[in-house]
């Protein structure tokens, strides 16, 4: 195994993390080397279902052994939201790098704990919100932010929201969803994509918007709607009650961009957004003088998948500090508080019957 | 000309008007033979541009001319909103049937004396919504809403914003946009595909968005967001200040639809709208398990366009006043109602400061 390569241990074997397994397997400078779970049982099953191997991967049944293995470089934590603080913390203690799982904490105060951790532990940290790293985004920020085309933007509107069962929604208690419930798991993704929007300023103020909100008998939050004040108005929703829909709509004075896939895109290995630039009803108003253009991008089979631009990414920051070339990046530390500030503000608001939450 | 003939005049020669002149001359069962403009000269000028011609058509240099020509069945009213009012009960009086542009008062009180004097004079009312009359909008209601396709409506999003110079901003008197401006010109569309969207419930309170609301040195308000609260919430945007987009977003419990140009689609003669239902992601999070499917309905050339499909039901019933079978119909006006109850509570909402305001 070359010096460069990161090795990575799970803290957590939900299924989920399979997908993370499968993006190590592909990548050329990092390996899973270890894996666990509270229940040794279950990190087995995981183990067998994802052909690691037990002769060349170390399963552990505690979070703790794995921390204490001093071969494993970084982890990446899956456990529920309510645990995440305590053992991103122990880890970044352990100097482990830490990739965790999104929202990586239920409120800033724990996320800010976490982030002390890692800096003085000199360990970088980043939470899962994989879009950010796909090369659409990246293209989109050139080629309609930075190139002039969409202007100023004037409106943002974003949805996560994604069916659950009905006799499951009863179930999904604050003990496993976090105090902020669906703000939490799923309006991380609209608020993060609103302040990427507005390239990382941030709204003065919030409000959560009143028939939006539904509870179950245990006080989760299933569903929620809010507008964010910045320069201009970003509109947010989440919700366990609807349909899966992943839409972020930028419209600016010059220009709009379209995705409805932008958290996990369409297809893996290629995806696309569509946009006007100088839109106009023709003479006569029968018409438009153009319609939506469609950009693809392509991912090179799974190989720039966003998963794996995201690994990249963070790889490359760990080599950097492993070799002693560079410190932590505070960027990405920096947009996951700037997220969870903002999704703290729309729970308290929801908490305070809908008023204004100034940031 | 035959009996069955629907004889329309024009209130008002604005170069808009055209659309409408064109739509006639396509029409088998509808012809122009009067147009009026309080400026001679802008009338006859109209007259040329369109040729129609002064041997076949009266061309009036006043509104009174036109309303007391006994051959003219029907009116379409083009004036600026702040004359709609007191020209639309002057033609009701004359027992014109009334075809009016959007919107059609500057407020509820002001259009329900309006529709009152139809109904005292058994004339029909319709505004110009024109988008309602799409084929394709009815081919949503039948196969996202009646089909189950979409389930409950659980969240709206539309647009309405149109680019206007910077030097012609400050040119927008209210006496020129009514008192709502962008809220009566622009938001009277996702008002009312709000409305549509949610089967013309009416929402029981509303809120306009802070820092959405821009108005020019003269109090003409030019762009404002709002939030409708039904037993979910809708959002709708409007604005002269950004690019052309008019987007309509659905998201239901089973099934979202969406367009980018419901108000006026790409082109006349074909329009097409995406849909999703049933969307969940594929094992591991890496897809969908579908991508949207794209309706198209095709509109036969611009003999279904949605003016002609327009225009087909004014003269349908107009044609059943006529042969004395049937009394004016009164789902149209209502639906212009219920549009311009929001659209003034959205107004109040904004005068108050944002604060919500309960219908």
């Amino acid at each position: 195994m070359e010096d460069n390569t990161v090795r990575f241990g799970l803290l957590g074997c939900i299924r989920f993390a399979s997908k993370f397994v499968r993006t190590v397997t592909q990548s050329s400078n990092a390996v899973i080397i270890a894996i666990s779970d509270p229940s040794l049982e279950t990190a087995n099953t995981f183990a067998a279902a994802n052909n690691l191997s037990p002769e060349t991967i170390a399963v552990y049944g505690s979070f703790d052994e794995l921390l204490n293995d001093p071969r494993v470089d970084a982890v990446y934590l899956t456990m529920p939201v309510t645990q995440r603080g305590k053992w991103a913390v122990a880890a970044a203690e352990s100097k482990k790098h830490l990739l965790v799982e999104k929202p990586p904490a239920q409120n800033t105060a724990e996320l800010e704990k976490i982030v002390e951790a890692c800096e003085s532990n000199g360990v970088q940290f980043m939470d899962g919100t994989i879009w950010l790293h796909h090369q659409r985004t990246v293209k989109i920020r050139e080629s309609m932010f930075d190139s002039g085309l969409l202007g100023d933007v004037r409106h943002m509107y974003s949805t996560m929201t994604t069916p659950v069962p009905e006799q499951v929604l009863e179930r999904l208690t604050k003990e496993a969803m976090g105090l902020a419930g669906a703000i939490g798991e799923l309006g991380w993704y609209p608020i993060g994509a609103a302040l990427w929007s507005m390239s990382y300023q941030m709204p003065t103020s919030v409000r959560a918007l009143p028939s939006s909100i539904t509870t179950n008998s245990v006080g989760t939050i299933l569903s929620c709607s809010a507008s964010l004040q910045f320069t201009s108005t970003a509109i947010v929703h989440c919700s366990f009650l609807s349909q899966l829909s992943t839409d972020l709509t930028i419209t600016g004075s010059k220009g709009s961009v379209q995705m409805n896939d932008y958290v996990i895109p369409y297809k893996e290995d290629t995806a696309w957004f569509e946009y006007t630039s100088g839109a106009k009803f023709v003479e006569m108003h029968i018409g438009w003088n153009m319609i939506p253009e469609k950009v693809t991008v392509d991912c090179g089979g799974t190989e720039e998948s966003q998963e794996a631009m995201m690994l990249k990414e963070f790889v490359r920051l760990v080599q950097g500090i492993k070799r002693g070339e560079s410190e932590a990046d505070r960027r990405w530390p920096e947009i996951s508080r700037k997220t969870q500030l903002v999704v703290d503000a729309v729970k308290k608001s929801v908490d305070i019957g809908c008023e204004v939450v100034y940031l």
